[in-house]
């Protein structure tokens, strides 16, 4: 809630906090916040507050915000400065795993991530936790099917990397230039890159594996990803 | 299951299928294991081996194995190649974490794990699943006190680089050699590298971060920075 906040993105109408509530440093920045703001802060019994909550993980304080507005990829694919970095997800479906990616994005620094409207797993409460506070500054953008949307991107001069554990070229040799337009797409957990938009990749990269397991959790295979472009661009 | 199996390091004295369970692929792979092992095979009703599993989330197999045993710093000091692979965990408290970090470092080609005896979770039910196998296949050392330890790896021509998010020297960018022999040291989550464990380190790193948020997951910073020693090997 303090990212809900400080973001500034979404109106905020009314922050709702337990009369039981410690005075912690995190309560006491959310209300300073919300002062700031001249958002209105009402205090009820805590019972209340949970009969009111979506999620048990509450920790006394609710908010009663805007929802979250997804924006267009075309909105996405204009509104990005000199080297756009998109993070396309082909059907993670694991709320805990898609809010550790998101959190892990936003830190290094993608300008907007693709989810596919139907397929993958919705921002759930549960993906909104794990992804702290990560969904008030990342542009989502919810596309019908993803090999279009990667069409897409190639007319918008974005290069497409698909991670795929049995691709040749390893991203950390890659010549391409990952510092320019870049779009990395993973796939789902166990299954991987969907075929339609593995094809509509412009490369398939691996990251190189050298232990007994068979393969890294997404959400870790998303971080190396991400930050292998993070080192070419710095 | 699969990887207590096929890692062959534990004595594994029996294997338990619940009567109703499916002959699945996964199944079938760990009955042609356990028979090329030379291990019994029980069947028994779903209920009772219930009874028996330390953990819900079992499939209907459990197997009775010998208890995974740590090796001595010593030993895992003396026993390797050319250029050891450590990794160092400061009070890393969630399972779910310590598991993800032992299932990359696998992937990652890591040759030893050194956790604090007293201080960290150990290696629950919860870590194990989460672990996916790896704890079959690492090396696994408790020691006293991590201080000393990082000492006793230096004195082994092992040079310690400690996480520290507020470290000027980026890990990308680093001149130290992270292909030599090197031990990674990781923090717990929320409050990073103990006074004492930092000051011992040899020296300190940071992963850029370049969004929002204050701070990867721990478990997501150490695949970054595992896959950047391999990397800088490859």
């Amino acid at each position: 809630m303090v990212e809900l906040l400080r973001a500034g993105r979404r109106r905020v109408s009314e922050v709702v906090v337990a009369e039981e509530a410690d005075e912690s440093f995190i309560v006491s920045e959310i209300l300073d916040l919300a002062r700031e703001d001249h958002v209105s802060v009402v205090r009820m019994p805590r019972k209340k507050l949970d009969s009111l909550a979506l999620t048990e993980a509450h920790q006394g304080v609710l908010a009663t915000a805007a929802p979250l507005r997804a924006v267009e990829l075309e909105e996405m694919l204009e509104g990005h400065g000199s080297a756009p970095f998109l993070l396309v997800l082909d059907g993670v479906t694991d709320p805990g795993n898609l809010g550790a990616i998101l959190r892990t994005a936003d830190v290094a620094g993608v300008t907007g991530v693709v989810l596919p409207r139907h397929r993958a797993v919705r921002i759930t409460p549960a993906a909104a936790k794990s992804a702290a506070g990560a969904i008030e500054y990342l542009p989502i953008a919810l596309v019908g099917g993803l090999p279009n949307a990667i069409t897409q991107m190639a007319q918008a001069g974005i290069w497409s990397f698909g991670l795929d554990a049995s691709a040749r070229e390893s991203i950390f040799a890659t010549t391409a230039d990952l510092a320019g337009p870049t779009a990395l797409v993973l796939g789902a957990e166990g299954t991987g890159l969907s075929r339609l938009v593995g094809e509509r990749c412009d490369q398939l990269v691996s990251i190189p594996q050298t232990g007994h397991l068979d393969s890294l959790n997404v959400a870790n295979a998303a971080a190396i990803a991400c930050f292998e472009v993070v080192r070419r661009r710095s």
